[in-house]
């Protein structure tokens, strides 16, 4: 069996009037979701896109991104979704790359999608207004399963993005694990402000579609905008990183959610135990996950009733999605053993778009070497430490970046830690810590060794702790090392 | 990709404390059941059991027939789920197909499988006490998705039984297609009253496993111990076909289902109006089904929204499958026209064990002609009619036994009825049907005559109306109109 039925089609066949997406006032059923992204399918046709061509998208979260995500399969093509937070060089080598024959922009990034597409030679044309478009009779194709979906530029903690080809296998089975391991209810609303352009915020559509339930567009992260869809537009799962989940709480002083939020689905990286705490306290149903772009999203996730006992684990891996821990020979390690994760399963990506030597690097034969640190404890629960390369050697002993910066986050004052290795002639890294602090806050660099002294073996304590007014970050809110070590060299 | 792991290992590793099955008073968790099942799998090997092997089960519902349909696939042999109301004759003659090498049963069967075993020539052995089994760590298989799980018998409506091949492939779409279209709440508990030989009580138990629910298993239909388990035990799916329906609804006396019963499944035909019409006055939430043991069960469903507007109709395809109905030409017909009803996804069988031949005449290209008649309607709903085999052609007109059945099934003294073709000189076939009368109830044969004729077109007005004691039926409750023909014949 390799043949599937259009996604949206099929839904919007069997269940025409239910609620599909949602932007504020605006709410589309599934067939009136489907019928424009038929008549999207149609425009893109004219304007050639044909079967396997590659189409990018450069858009906030909006309908029409929704509507253009789900009409570029239906017209054959390959979704490429850009991120709107980079240059336009950026843009233009990433257009390149993917040998796209078309770029779509929103109003918003106009002037910016010109110019990259300009610099890449390829055509650049702005979504078309939704109800301008004419309704066109477009036969729903079928999806090979083993055909690219889209093509997702990692957001490169290091060195160049890399295309990560993901077929429509990987997605649909990335949807089947979720909804094996977090259910699935008629009534769910899943909120969207993870923007499209990244896995977490893409594949939401696709389950939206796949399950049945609506989708509540956000055109970016609002703390107050998502409390409100949450306390009165009945949204039900909502998925953000840790730093959007503080500023959730923060917003709303801890008042607790109501009953219908059922997860709170965090990526991204471990939530702080405070944040826990916080949540714990609350009753707010926080279910951690691990994932990554080369494995379609969620790997490993952490119910709510484990979330304290298994402090900072990703928990357990997702159906069929199989996860091992491995040494430098490729061996399993023994639990509680650091070394690097692997993931095996459908959602595995087939490769780096045209990176055939970085392809053969992260695909062993069936598992994906991730290049994250983390190790397995007796129970079989998954604990990520780092990404390899940002894995700190000093004086021979590994230190993980993330254990520093955990302690330094125990600190009231401080609102975010990065921990990066500088090179050091006698230990070849010595480690230093960059901090930022909540609003307002104040706490000395010798307050915080102080508090690492307490908490850290002496090789791990940082040699400097620098107080910094932002750290840098990903679209998604992850904290980028390289950038602050980076940072440090150009400014010592 | 074609691996993925042990279902019910992975779901243990999981979610280990859940409740997985239970039977009365007995409850085990994923855990308990994962141990159960490896140590009836070491059972089996050291019986024999090899890769590929094919093992009979015949036992009626029970916790220990549910371990052995776990253990068989962990084992590496090919379940043959056998029908308990068989003969020995019957038995030995699926034993011999199937190419068994071990008949597994339970106390209840023991004679019978002992007689089926020896005539085939085949290893028998009792379902051992788990409590008394040694626990063995086994280490669990990884499926191929393509490979045979299990050799299913039809119920044999016409003709030797051919042995449907259900992959590992078919059971999971089967069990996605269900929770895309059903949802899936962590708390389901899904009551299996229907026998585990046929694959709508089989799918059961597959499902729980892939879901993470709990499956209330019941040794059989008792309608008191149902709606106490609904009413009490908080089973919230409960899959029947519509005689059992009535017989739960009659012992009940139509007093409302609580909130928790969120989906009742009815399968093996349309469910009649009066039926439909007593559940949409209690709110009862009853999902029509049509689906068949060649594709893995479900292939369509019917909300409860559209019960009662699209009476009588199996609803839409539940995904990734598709539907449609094909003249002789195998064209597609028009919306109302009936024709063949053909199928198509993954959930289609491999093919019949053994008979190519058979196989060839059902699948046709991607295509499964079911031999069911239907039609589809301007809105895309099935509407199915009758099997193929059993429709009446009188003087050159094709007439539907449903739609005779239907009319007759409307007069409150009829409980069921079979419109059958018998030999006619002169019309080639004449109408003819048999009636089971509600415990109690009296009508005559020309008062049902005259109900006919003021709903039914001349040409398909049953010649004679017999009532009878009770109407022959397959052990999940359709009635074998081939049988209710044949007592005809043999006794006009």
């Amino acid at each position: 069996m390799s043949l599937v039925p259009d996604w949206l089609a099929h839904r919007a066949a069997a269940t025409p009037a239910r609620a599909a997406v949602r932007l504020g006032e605006r709410r589309w059923t599934f067939a009136e979701l489907d019928r424009a992204v038929s008549a999207l399918a149609a425009w893109l046709q004219s304007e050639g896109v044909r079967q396997g061509s590659s189409v990018g998208l450069l858009a906030w979260n909006s309908l029409a991104a929704a509507v253009a995500i789900h009409a570029v399969p239906r017209a054959g093509g390959v979704l490429v979704p850009l991120n709107a937070r980079l240059t336009a060089d950026d843009l233009a080598w990433q257009l390149r790359d993917s040998g796209a024959s078309l770029l779509l922009f929103d109003d918003a990034n106009a002037a910016l999608g010109e110019a990259a597409a300009r610099t890449a030679g390829v055509l650049a044309r702005r979504l078309p207004d939704l109800d301008a478009l004419h309704e066109a009779a477009f036969p729903p194709p079928r999806f090979r399963l083993d055909a690219p979906h889209s093509i997702v530029y990692t957001s490169g903690t290091t060195g160049r993005p890399k295309g990560v080809v993901l077929t429509f296998a990987n997605h649909l089975w990335s949807a089947v694990g979720s909804a094996f391991n977090l259910g699935l209810i008629g009534d769910d609303v899943w909120l969207a402000c993870l923007p499209f352009f990244h896995v977490g915020g893409l594949s939401i559509l696709l389950r939206g579609v796949l399950y049945g339930i609506e989708v509540s567009i956000h055109e970016g992260f609002d703390a107050g905008r998502v409390n409100r869809d949450i306390d009165e537009g009945g949204a039900t799962i909502v998925s953000v990183v840790a730093t959007m989940l503080r500023r959730l709480l923060d917003a709303r002083c801890d008042a607790p959610y109501p009953p219908s939020l059922r997860c709170i689905l965090v990526g991204g990286g471990p939530v702080p135990r405070d944040l826990l705490e916080r949540c714990a306290r609350m009753g707010a149903p926080v279910v951690q996950t691990y994932g990554l772009t080369e494995a379609a999203s969620q790997v490993c996730t952490l119910p709510p009733e484990d979330a304290l006992r298994k402090l900072g684990s990703a928990g357990k891996p997702i159906f069929p999605t199989e996860v091992r821990v491995v040494d430098e020979a490729g061996e399993p390690c023994a639990p509680g053993e650091p070394g690097e994760i692997w993931v095996r399963g459908p959602t595995v990506m087939a490769g780096y778009h045209r990176q055939p030597e970085a392809t053969a690097e992260k695909l062993r034969g069936e598992w994906l070497a991730t290049g994250d640190v983390g190790y397995l404890d007796d129970e079989g629960y998954l604990y990520v430490l780092d990404r390899r390369e940002d894995l700190i050697v000093t004086g021979g002993e590994n230190v993980a970046p993330a254990e520093i910066e955990r302690v330094l986050c125990e600190h009231p004052a401080v609102a975010g830690a990065a921990a990066v290795g500088l090179p050091d002639p006698e230990w070849g890294q010595r480690v230093a810590a960059a901090v930022e602090l909540r609003p307002g806050a104040e706490v000395s660099p010798q307050e915080l060794l102080e508090l690492c002294r307490h908490r850290l073996a002496g090789y791990k304590l940082p040699r400097e702790i620098r107080i910094v007014a932002e750290l840098p970050k990903t679209a998604s809110g992850k904290v980028v090392r390289r950038l602050v070590r980076e940072q440090w060299l150009s400014a010592p």
